[in-house]
């Protein structure tokens, strides 16, 4: 298994409009992406790897001159690895709305030739997959072997096989949930109450002002980060270490050692991300819910997607835990669907998507394995 | 059962300074209490009633002229209820450094004449612990039928055993821990970090520029408000119910009822609570860990304490796990103490411990009931 080495980000612009869930629309915007591999002969190889909050494009591989600049699943893509770059032409896009490189809210409003901030369009996950089929469409590809994704990656992913039946072979959707449940909404909206109460978000339009909301954001990564850990895989890191030899008593000084990690965790995080995309797409997730159009039946939502599905779950995600992949499989098997499941026992919490266990990698490499013999990859 | 009907806060005055863990002491301070039921002639019959982060003296009973201001257990406190006051003495004492009445931040330091804000020394279990003691010495009470207490209030009980142990009966600890875990620390770590950050909070002494950090302590509020209640009790709740008919598509504006609820809270908050208080209370929280000074080892931390013990936790407490309170019956039961614990399966998260729970109520009746035989109640 080798890296994939340097890789480029590429931009396409798009002048047509992008209509949206919300009845708005998204006019003349740009997606950024990279590709991996090659396209065959009759363009059946290409799998769509779909991010969730806080990634990107850059799936995998590294830049030219940027140390650590590995992608965010380059543990997964690659020659040789499960996702195997040397059979597949996998490609990333970020989102509209991210704060890497497609068009979003620190971008300039055409209409206005003033910066969006706040008044950025109200984004989806089903705009988003319409988002990326359009460049699907411009890369000359009529169907996907494959949509994978993670959390809310997986949520586009299972949409992508209901809003694009037709447009792809498998649905690969891990750590996801068919809906946020109201402790999931609660987080997102304690998180989005920091950046927004902020002095310095300036009712989103904190650009004009030179300043960004880092206080909240700081607090948004760490309630995100405890959501992300299971709770023993805390325990088992930070448990009640000390950062001193004794206890300072002190309540505004660290303390313990978890107190030095998210405050770390939420300064780095302050320092590169965009408000207005965590309120974009902390509702992007609120708003998922594929079953509400068929009145809360998500057997019936199901019913028009053709492609199978894979979906894999972690026994120690309290975010997104397998009894949410599980409606997902019921809903699936109610429709006939083929589906195949794996729960996977992992110590990380929802974390783990995202890390090289043995046993979850082995499941994507068999489901990659036997597709890319299906596709003549 | 009735209600206690109208009952009256008393204050007690302490000239000798109070000897704090830190190394530090509290000089001159007020404690505010309030007592239910009446002291038998042997003095055999009184209860204290410790008191979690959010809470007082003012346990049960009403205030006169004031609708709706029941104290907070109320349901097990009163004549007939559980803890009955017609059998028992019950005393509910404010810790100092909160803010409803005994010295806390937001009083005057007597040293300086300038308000404490953040200077005011922090405060452990231990030290409320011994404050406590010393106003049962003014009470002349030797020895105490029972010290009751509830998660933090649970902490004190605990302490109570170790730290006087010949000054009570019988202890009993209720939806508590050992000590707080990484999670637990991190969710106070992340309140306390809205709290601080906020420009407002002006390094703790915002009293003299006439503002409060209100968006700090809605924030925090907000967070302790998803981990007192059961994911599974705020999908009963709330689920996805949105406020209107229709999704608004707003990042900002509220969508859902679970959003509505918890903005909500933090703002009634907001506006009584005290920002110190709130960092000092969940330092306490953070730093009670009896095992600490035995390398560790909860069984030897337990060694010394005489009484009898009942526990009692919650099947969807996940704030404070039944796995924690079995932690505590074990180091008591691997020393021989005589100790009775009860799970009780019940929906409502850590939060079950203020409610008028059948089995839970049962319980804590039994516990008092034999009791009171055995102290001539």
């Amino acid at each position: 298994m080798g890296s994939l080495g340097d890789v480029q980000a590429q931009a396409m612009a798009f002048a047509e409009p992008l209509p949206l869930k919300s009845g708005a629309q998204l006019a003349g915007y740009t997606l950024v992406y990279e590709t991996y591999g090659r396209l065959n002969a009759d363009k059946s190889n290409a799998v769509l790897v779909c991010h969730a909050l806080n990634a990107s494009h850059h799936v995998a591989g590294t830049y030219a001159g940027e140390p650590r600049s590995e992608g965010w699943w380059d543990n997964l893509v690659g020659p040789g690895k499960p996702l195997d770059t040397d059979r597949f032409f996998v490609i990333g896009v970020n989102n509209p709305g991210s704060c890497f490189g497609s068009t979003g809210p620190m971008h300039v409003n055409p209409a206005t030739g003033r910066i969006w901030g706040a008044d950025f369009p109200v984004v989806t996950v089903e705009d988003w997959v319409d988002a990326q089929a359009r460049l699907l469409d411009r890369l000359g590809i009529a169907q996907l072997a494959a949509v994978l994704g993670g959390s809310l990656g997986g949520m586009q992913a299972l949409s992508w096989s209901l809003r694009h039946p037709e447009r792809l072979r498998l649905c690969i959707a891990v750590a996801t949930a068919p809906n946020l449940s109201a402790q999931n909404i609660a987080f997102n909206e304690v998180a989005r109450r920091a950046i927004v109460t902020d002095p310095e978000f300036h009712g989103g339009h904190f650009y004009a002002h030179g300043v960004v909301p880092k206080r909240g954001l700081r607090v948004a990564r760490m309630i995100g980060h405890i959501t992300y850990l299971s709770d023993d895989a805390m325990e088992m890191k930070f448990g009640r270490s000390l950062r001193a030899a004794e206890l300072g008593y002190s309540t505004q000084e660290i303390e313990f050692e978890i107190e030095s990690y998210l405050r770390h965790q939420g300064d780095k995080f302050s320092e590169y991300f965009d408000a207005n995309t965590y309120l974009l797409i902390t509702r992007a997730l609120d708003y998922f819910d594929p079953a509400r159009e068929h009145g809360g039946d998500l057997t019936r939502a199901f019913a028009g997607a053709k492609c199978r599905f894979q979906l894999v779950s972690f026994t120690t995600d309290w975010r997104f835990s397998p009894a949410r992949s599980r409606e997902i499989v019921k809903a699936l098997l109610d429709n006939r669907h083929r589906v195949s499941y794996a729960e996977i026992a992992a110590p990380h919490g929802h974390d783990a998507f995202l890390l090289d266990d043995a046993r979850y990698h082995g499941v994507l490499r068999a489901c990659f394995d036997n597709l890319a013999k299906e596709v003549g990859a």
